[in-house]
């Protein structure tokens, strides 16, 4: 049996996370691969739980708080889903992962990366995803995307400033992992961003 | 302004941390001081949230996942109710604290207290309670006491062996911190462990 392969999506709201995450597990079925789709926070009920918790809270919550609750239901997440289905030779693609909170809780929040860098460790040690997307965008272009659809979540309604930052902490994480992170130009009309991904994809269907 | 004290009460359940947490709120009052009581998990609304989170689980909670939970509810504790109330001066009653951390999740559930000791130092650096009372019973007490009054939460169904791997890692702490936790024989009749908690409130409001 082939080892399954972990894909994770990143970038901020309306990067185009979730449209490519559709049509890239079409693809992949497509190519005989058994796919798992999940997302962070949540994965399993436990997760979804405290996604709530997070998306609801009303601004007070200590960024020490909110890191640990990421990293809590993502304990979770590899434990009930993440790893049992790579073990099975699934391929899991995931909504968001542990670049997400050195961007938002690091980048946009202000804690210490390296204070990410130890809790990443307590619950990881190396594990690490096969593959990262980063979907980059301009704060602009992605608010004005989400703005066009729903209103806004907490995450969401943080000033442009916050989303900058965040943006910032991604482009730094995928300077510092080359190898495990591309970067894809999500400032680009759809159909452009979707051959820059088919590109991808049929290179690591390869091996 | 005198700084506050923050006194930690732990043990097993049915030791008699609620009773006796009743009786030296008010004897502390009678005193002069001004007492906030709180508990853990809990303490905060994000904390309630969580410990219902913990107490409804159905036993298959990863005890990394737990031990992270319980650190985010005292991450979101400290900065919003215990810090606060010392840096007013106040004094804070906890039923229950980190030392509960150590003898649930790492005696009780196996995990590695090196990996209790780095989510206490990320969680709090140096801050430890100014004094913690252990109530020390033996489970068989303890469990008679508690079944008498109401049916068990998931923590309270854990198996007597589960409970005695629980209060061997208190007294372990007990040992190794002999300055702050003092050890109550809490198997004694009501009134007598009254009168040793008596002693100890003297001696600590001299100072
Ligand atoms: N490259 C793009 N060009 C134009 N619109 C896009 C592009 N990518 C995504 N969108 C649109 O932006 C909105 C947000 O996209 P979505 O995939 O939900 O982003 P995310 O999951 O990253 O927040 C959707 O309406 C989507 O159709
Ligand atoms: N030393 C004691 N002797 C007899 N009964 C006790 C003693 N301490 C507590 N109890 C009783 O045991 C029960 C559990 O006590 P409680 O204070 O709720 O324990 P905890 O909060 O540690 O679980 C209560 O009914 C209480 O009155
Ligand atoms: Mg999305
Ligand atoms: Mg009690």
């Amino acid at each position: 049996m082939t080892p399954g392969k972990f894909i994770t999506l990143e970038g901020i709201d309306g990067a185009g996370k979730s449209t490519h995450l559709r049509w890239l597990e079409k693809e992949l079925r497509s190519r005989g691969k058994t796919i798992i789709v999940t997302r962070e926070p949540g994965g399993t009920p436990l997760g979804e739980a405290l996604r709530e918790l997070l998306l609801d809270d009303n601004g007070t919550m200590h960024a020490e708080t909110e890191a640990l609750l990421m990293f809590a239901a993502r304990r979770e997440h590899l434990d009930k889903v993440i790893l049992p289905a790579l073990a099975r030779g699934d391929w899991v693609i995931s909504d968001r992962f542990t670049d997400a909170s050195f961007a938002y809780q690091g980048g946009g929040r202000g804690l210490a990366m390296q204070k990410l860098d130890s809790l990443e460790q307590w619950v990881q040690g190396e594990f690490q995803p096969d593959l990262t997307l980063y979907f980059d965008v301009m704060v602009e272009v992605g608010r004005q995307r989400i703005n066009a659809i729903k209103p806004p979540d907490r995450f969401e309604k943080e000033q442009d400033a916050f989303f900058r930052q965040v943006r910032d902490a991604y482009l730094e994480r995928a300077h510092k992992f080359p190898r495990r992170i591309v970067v894809i130009d999500a400032n680009q009309p759809l159909e452009e961003v979707k051959e820059s991904l088919d590109k991808i994809i049929s290179s690591i269907c390869i091996c």
